[in-house]
């Protein structure tokens, strides 16, 4: 396959690329001349090199030490543990204040699989669980208000028990500038359910 | 005014339509024929005589008596109110599977006004929680999730005190499908509020 | 069936209204009172009390008079006749700046239809080209760039053939705004048919 | 600056990508491991050096030869001469059937600009014009239905007349698909001007 081909296909695995944009950049590269290339191939190759998977919540980071900027804050407060699915859901959380500390599962279980540990971070999260037992307070999965989410959420949350920490869902119902009118059922039922 | 013209302004005043479409609507009319014309005008002209507004929870219904099916359906429970704005609420609350009754409100109170029964049926639904103090054990106050609707929750909330009533609010957080990535940083401080 | 149910199947035939809508339409009548409905059907039971059909080009106008204001205009250019699928077509063509006469055809033929005459005003059409051949110079079949509206313009030029008239078509190729690269082949086609 | 944010910005000149997607890109750039990015890189690094500008129409091709497999293409019309704004706008031609050969221009010319030259290849379309005066019967300046595009083609037009080749432009109208009742006057106006 000639490269034009093979750098469409590698772009249409980009999230939210389809085969026609995927051409469009591959479009944009040629053009761009050599030296813009060189310079998006070299910071691709080196992002490995001079970033580092915390050890501790498994997201990517810019450092080469062993935890990210949040897991070595001493100002964040140990007691609580957001659990969320992938990297990208941090920064909202960030943005909506919490202070706690994370845990980035990798992805959510399919409905019907029994390999669990082959979709998220199950193992680690129980070992964490239980090395800082004393320290955690209460577990908050924070998993998408999805069917998979729900179901991975049910499991984690049967699983996290032994463990002794409070393990905690976030809050369902009407989302910020929602018209009654235009809610769902399922959404109004939750609202229903956690009203207060 | 010609009456072309006239009805134009009429049909945009209905809710969601634009010039372009009132006058859609006009010459759709005009191609309609006469036959159709009457048979519309006399069902308008009618839906007042023939409909009634219930004189418990002030939604309009089909029918001369003074209270509407729901209200007079024995089966429903009388010990949960669910306050709404509109009457066009109430359906996707009976789809959620609520077995309460209802109190339609007729709007919400704009931020900076004193007159707030102007805007809402306040001394109707004061006078309903008082009168029936014994049965009701729960006023839920189904306002939607935007500023106008806080602020004429609060303000209800703070009225009824009085009444003894428990007075409660929607749960609030990840409306059903919402992925954590793109939830606003609001609805997931009140997801975490309101985790459980 | 009762008026709410009834007005609500009525509003749902408006272009463009679906059950929702319809529905909101008739929350909204209910809730507008009495005076706002008797002056609505007023106006549409004497829209066609105040209103005529234009004799020479069908279109729907205010007025007691057998023609319509543009076909009694006497600056319009007699020389080109405009044929359009329906009323709200005039409107666009108008503010294009055309100075010539209009013909309403009333719709368009389907593919298989063997009976014409029930979709469009084709007699009225050809009698119309007939009874003027002297004074019209051009009839543009000016018919929507669809696959109905195409196999109407070429049935009706070829009924038009015998009335001497110069038969036109409107220009297809790129609509104002477009660009090369997210046009559709068949309209780049026409383009190039069609360039200059 | 860290190699995150700078691949980012990198990301955000792509067409049509802001800054959320280009976080987003690198995030999954992250995740997807050093093989990846590494096949990634390589392939970008190499789109130089495996593909071609073609020295007659100016379009990238996969190739080292000097012209690419349109121009090099005994069976193409070399009599007409499409002149297109980028390499993108070949593709919907192509799939409209056409037959001759392009030319890439490379841009079109903002309005108030003097030096043409540097925003489109002006110089290089004179001189093919010139060279193969004999061999091309038409140049069909297809640019986009736009402000710049039709400043860029009347511009160009002009100075081609010299070499007495004939100059086309692409077709105005109702594009496939287009009612009437919605096309803006504009398009009504060159559908008008351009019927047949």
């Amino acid at each position: 396959m000639n490269p034009i081909d093979t750098l469409t296909q590698l772009f249409e695995k980009f999230p939210g690329i389809g085969p026609r944009q995927a051409r469009r950049f591959v479009q944009y590269l040629l053009v761009s001349g050599q030296g813009t290339r060189l310079e998006i191939a070299e910071v691709i190759k080196n992002l490995g090199t001079e970033t580092s998977q915390c050890k501790r919540c498994y997201r990517w980071f810019v450092g080469k030490s062993g935890t990210c900027t949040i897991c070595s804050n001493p100002a964040r407060d140990l007691s609580l543990l957001f659990v969320v699915e992938k990297d990208a859901d941090i920064e909202p959380v960030e943005r909506s204040g919490f202070k706690g500390l994370y845990f980035v599962l990798g992805g959510t279980i399919p409905l019907a699989s029994e390999d669990t540990q082959k979709y998220i971070r199950e193992r680690e999260l129980l070992k964490r669980a239980e090395t800082e037992s004393a320290t955690i307070k209460e577990i908050i999965l924070g998993l998408s208000a999805t069917t998979e989410g729900d179901h991975t959420r049910e499991l984690l949350a049967e699983r996290l028990r032994a463990s002794g920490i409070k393990i905690s869902a976030l809050g369902r119902g009407l989302s910020t500038g929602t018209e009654l009118e235009y809610a769902d059922p399922d959404t109004i039922s939750q609202a229903l359910g956690n009203r207060h």
